[in-house]
């Protein structure tokens, strides 16, 4: 899958694109949508240093040819959708024509350096919408430390439940709530029982949570009654984004049986705007995924030489808050975790894979979540419930403020990027949300 | 809620609707959408007898006035989602418009017959569309009997969880594997563990079943954040219909834990095509709401003393099953299971109020499920795995065929009808779904 745009040494004409520490170099091109403030129109974009491409307009003056024209083409509805419905080849026809279009030795941008000027906008000077039309959003449960630690809390002989190192466990989420990155977040109100209590009440959460996931847009669909075959897995998946799947854990405690997360769950999801193509992430592909000594091989249809790496990941991610206090005081969001993506259970192909092998068709646009990414030691731990074990130990802020749970007025910040010696640094921005005070109660 | 629709001496210029035993008399006009053989676009129209009028061809002659044209405006995309998102008095401007349109004594009839008559297609003649889109889908589990059976399966001794008699249990749903009545259904293949054996394969289903459920399609949406009180519920709901929650017993068992039903229900769900309003049911909403002696009360914010009757309905639901043998021996569909809606614990007004409760937010066209409609005695039980008490106890056929589970080419028909002296019968139509073999392995 490697083409131009892997090329360490390839520059851009965009300068920020060049800086050291960008998230957005020449070699990443990640794909979002945006509105230019006091413009009522979305449209598609490639992220660029500080800079968004305008791709529909790039597509409109005929810059692209063949494949890529067709792409471009894709990308006039204000949405992903249609561009995410194409096949990998043309995704990746598109990827390398704007690779060519903003790279530093770029013929057309000589001749008329005003108009490329006039394809960019500032980051800074747009808002960012969610990148697609989502149809169904799906969460899993893929890192067997997450499962293992909250497990514990609730069976500590037993934290691992049977079934777990055969089936990606997940389940349907709620999509019509899902907002972008920079949306506040209203505090829940719901069911709670006190375990000392007879009865429960209806009130404002008091245990709100954050979850850091990793998000997939699902490219090409299948036909309802149609699997997916693990080695064609990866040509279904447009890119990936961080997503917080924020949770309500006294809502989720009480409702959560037999059925599942509910409620809990339903009130907001949040979404970093920027949505990494897998060409981009292909040098950060770890050369071999293996599983624990002792543990099972995954069944067949889950199994693929071919493409058992599409999880092993080397992507960094970290969560960092920000309290009302610390930005009162002028401070910076601390960070309170950092985690790989690499140390999954299940690969991404695997996730995708067995949610169609009943038939269940994907469709473009449709996104699923890696569930909670906590790592082996307790500072990867990727949500309070597991960080502080379930609050009794409260991690203590610069403020001298402590939390078990959130609180109004804190912003939760996830970061995700990919960094090695000898690479370029491929980043995916920031997925972040302000917890704003519940409604008042009837 | 009442208005000239009601009138049960009403009569319409298309005689099949006045005959006695139809479904669709001029007192129901379910909406629906539908496709004329050789045609590709799906339209807007409401049943009258075996006649279906085009309402966005209605809509166009100019035949609606004031709130009714607005609506009636709302018929033109081929889907029913811009009418569901309108008021429920302009949802019931353009009923009564219809009514009137359709009523014995309508002048414009008398005048120009052949005008009317263009406007109806015979039932009989087109290929029935799914009447909305749906964004997301949500499954209750609001039948008391139903979870009390299931769970005694699983905890004899603790059949009902302390939360039931609380919180309306739910979980989301897969809306893309929702499809309309008619349309074939795969057996799935999946991860399935014989309870002696030490690991799971990858194998068609052999537990598969139906669930007889009633669909609620959401009319006016929410703001996310903004809950909706119980006393509004109902400007909120559009209609009902019937579905079938097909599940595969043996995925479902392996899978479920901790995050509940997947894979098991995601592979199809089936529709019937006919939205039946709140107004159409209005003559057989019961009296009053009233719990078993001894049971909690509802929380303060799911009980209203105006709109707690919305789903003590006299609705009733049947279960018919058709074999490949029996229709090789040109038998009609056998009767393997009757009960009613009256017989649920949560009403569809609790079910709209609790999802929204957190702040999420509900669009038109969204779906909920009511779950399995099971009743107290065991002919009312709404599916196989509590009919036949997990297949110890099977279903035996005509033909002295038996039944634990579905076998391929059995086709499950759901029918919903409202019936009581003195008021015309209002139906549902069929909700039908045959099964076909699995896909062979790999």
């Amino acid at each position: 899958m490697l083409n131009a745009t892997h090329d360490p040494a390839l520059r851009s004409w965009v300068s920020s694109a060049n800086a050291p520490g960008t998230d957005f170099p020449i070699q990443n091109l990640p794909f979002g949508v945006f509105r230019r403030r006091a413009e009522a129109d979305c449209r598609v974009g490639v992220a660029i240093g500080n800079q968004i491409l305008d791709v529909e307009k790039s597509s409109s003056l005929g810059l692209f040819h063949g494949l890529a024209a067709e792409a471009g083409a894709a990308c006039s509805g204000g949405t992903l959708n249609a561009l995410m419905a194409l096949s990998a080849a043309h995704q990746s026809a598109l990827r390398a024509a704007l690779s060519a279009q903003l790279a530093a030795d770029a013929t057309w941008y000589r001749s008329d350096p005003q108009l490329g000027l006039r394809l960019l906008t500032p980051i800074s000077d747009v808002e960012m919408c969610l990148p697609a039309t989502i149809g169904d959003y799906t969460d899993f449960y893929a890192s067997v430390y997450h499962a293992t630690n909250v497990g514990r809390l609730f069976r500590p002989d037993n934290p691992l439940l049977p079934n777990y190192k055969y089936v990606p466990i997940g389940y349907h989420g709620r999509a019509s709530s899902i907002v972008v990155s920079g949306t506040p977040i209203r505090r829940p109100r719901g069911q709670i029982k006190d375990p000392q209590a007879d009865i429960p009440v209806f009130a404002r959460s008091h245990l709100l949570d954050y979850e850091l996931e990793v998000g997939v847009f699902v490219g090409p669909g299948n036909e309802l009654g149609q699997p997916i075959a693990i080695d064609a897995a990866s040509t279904h998946i447009f890119g990936l984004c961080l997503l917080n799947d924020w949770s309500a854990r006294d809502i989720q405690s009480w409702e959560y049986q037999p059925l599942g997360p509910f409620l809990a769950k339903s009130f907001a999801t949040t979404l970093s705007p920027w949505v990494v193509t897998l060409e981009a992430l292909a040098p950060f592909r770890r050369a071999a995924f293996t599983r624990p000594e002792g543990d099972p091989a995954p069944l067949p249809y889950l199994f693929s030489s071919a493409d058992q790496l599409l999880g092993g990941l080397d992507l960094t991610l970290e969560v960092a808050l920000l309290t009302e206090q610390m930005r009162a005081e002028g401070l910076e969001p601390v960070p309170v975790s950092r985690g790989s993506f690499a140390d999954m259970y299940w690969t991404i192909a695997q996730l995708l894979t067995h949610h169609a092998s009943n038939g269940c068709n994907l469709r473009p646009g449709d996104l699923l979540a890696s569930g909670t990414v906590s790592g082996p030691v307790k500072d990867s731990r990727g949500c309070l419930l597991e960080l502080t074990t379930r609050g009794d130990e409260p991690l203590i802020l610069p403020t001298g403020e402590s939390r078990r749970f959130l609180e109004d007025g804190d912003e939760v910040i996830l970061r995700g990027y990919c960094e090695r010696a000898g690479a370029v640094r491929i980043g995916f921005g920031e997925c972040r949300g302000i917890v704003v005070s519940a409604l008042p109660g009837a």
